[in-house]
């Protein structure tokens, strides 16, 4: 249900106007679940399925840090923010029940530019089987963009990071470092918009993630970059990490820096007992095993295993406010 | 439970080293409700109770439009982010459970003005007994800070904009125009932090809300003006209301047109059956009631009455992308 705007007739730029836009669009969609009051009153009302947990994840895009409106077209940005929550979910072996979006911009911005936004944002969320609940809007001097998912999963089944054991295989989805190349070649000036660019248009793996609820026994997504989401990993299990170089799914168009560090490529990292039988595609996604958790020993808290050299791997992926 | 850093000691302005500080302060308050996994993971996990609804709101405050670092001192900044979406929940009858807070400042904000932000906004959060259970931090030029709650009601219990019936009598609660006034005194340069300033330190009124659940037809927070706020509550219950000049609580700081019209007063503006006896204090702030529902008629949806004069009232709050 786009909301289609002649080039001819007046566009209605007021807020509540921008609100009844977006309210419409959003009625377009087909409630499902647990949403039982949308867009239009002080809150959104959810009602719970008894039974189930629900999992609930915030992201912001700011333009400048997490995307240029030079190098993203519109409706990469929508799908980009909506995918970012997503990928929450997934980790968390999720099924989305609700979005909610609080979208701040500069005023010359609300008509075509948002249309290609709310383009890209509903055209995932349709995907996803998403409705969208609720959310704010305001005038700022660059586009803002906070997303917040709701999902839900079975009582007490939320994959969590902290619940890898030693000895666990360590597998990702999807390969690695395709999000940071595409970037690297928006950089350089390819501006051919290209569907396939992951930095573009990322697939958060939503069936893989709720098929890893009976396989996996801890799941994180790769958003900050292999090495640093591994450590997250790590970190809230208490264990180490032996990756296998040469069983990393590098990306054709990435680097072996890209596909360790480079962030945004939104597969799933997951741990499995080695007893576990992980099929070797999950919801249309190739599965890898890339290694094994470790307890923690003296050493480096990850290795890389490069034939017979070992070297120590570090958080090298994407930090606010690093120095 | 301050995070006190001592002026001597080195600042970790890494991202980490911020998700932990303001983690450590968010693990010292009191776990309730139905946050079952806070901050750390994918996702925060609520379990929710059976026969309760869920509601929840986003809003963002931005600097330079929802405040000013000149004028509105650290504290109050992160008080008013989690206070307007509090709000939101008394304006549904509903329980605090849990808030999420993405928060993107430049860096050079990380040390002392984040420091007071977290002040004001757990100092808050501890006298609504919400517990923050997730977020996002970003580098930015300017402050953002987007806030989520969520609540819970009674099954089916919420208080809807929509519920208002023809001849309901229309209460408000506390004074209008206070926080225009205190917002108005800034910009003049009365630099003195006051404490009492509404515009600085506005008070949620969640018991208020709760007790509503079993007297009103149907409730808003006044966050945009009461003119504004009514006009909502119309528009969503298909009905008029005629207010009475006389019965207005104007704030003794205020003008007429800031009670009519100023903003971020988050009083609760309501309706009530005519025999439902409703008392004069509610959570100890004063109620009154200022006006009546009418049936939409020919004239203005929104009428104020002036001793025998009668004049149309229209929406004339904030509006942001407004011409």
């Amino acid at each position: 249900m786009a909301v289609k705007r002649r080039s001819d007739s007046k566009l209605d730029t007021s807020e509540r106007g921008l609100v009844a836009a977006i309210r419409k669009r959003a009625l377009g969609q087909k409630a499902r679940g647990i949403l039982h009051l949308g867009i239009g009153d002080d809150c959104a009302v959810l009602r719970p399925q008894p039974g189930r947990d629900l999992t609930i994840t915030t992201d912001m895009s700011l333009e400048g840090v997490h995307f240029r409106r030079d190098w993203h077209p519109p409706d990469s940005v929508g799908h980009r923010c909506l995918a970012r929550g997503l990928s929450d979910l997934a980790a968390m072996g999720a099924r989305p029940e609700a979005a909610f979006l609080s979208l701040a911009m500069p005023a010359n911005l609300t008509g075509a530019w948002m249309d290609g936004f709310f383009e890209g944002f509903f055209r995932l969320a349709k995907e996803a089987g998403v409705a969208l609940a609720g959310g704010d809007l305001a005038k700022a001097s660059q586009v803002t963009a906070d997303i917040v998912l709701v999902g839900s999963v079975p009582k007490g089944k939320a994959l969590l990071r902290s619940k890898a054991r030693a000895g666990d295989v360590i597998y990702v989805t999807g390969t690695l470092g395709g999000s940071a190349a595409g970037l690297a070649a928006l950089a350089k000036g390819r501006k051919v918009v290209e569907s396939a660019n992951p930095q573009l248009y990322p697939q958060p793996r939503l069936v893989a993630g709720h098929k890893l609820l009976r396989l996996a026994t801890a799941a994180i997504d790769v958003s900050d970059g292999l090495s640093t989401d591994l450590n997250h990993l790590c970190e809230e299990s208490g264990l180490g990490a032996e990756i296998d170089l040469e069983d990393l799914p590098v990306d054709a168009r990435a680097t072996l820096e890209q596909a360790l560090h480079g962030g945004e490529d939104y597969e799933l990292l997951f741990t499995a007992a080695p007893r576990t039988p992980v099929p070797a595609e999950l919801g249309g996604v190739a599965v890898h095993a890339i290694g094994q958790m470790t307890k923690r020993g003296r050493g480096a808290r990850m290795v890389l295993v490069d034939g017979r050299k070992r070297i120590g791997l570090k958080a090298g992926g994407w930090e606010h406010f690093g120095s």
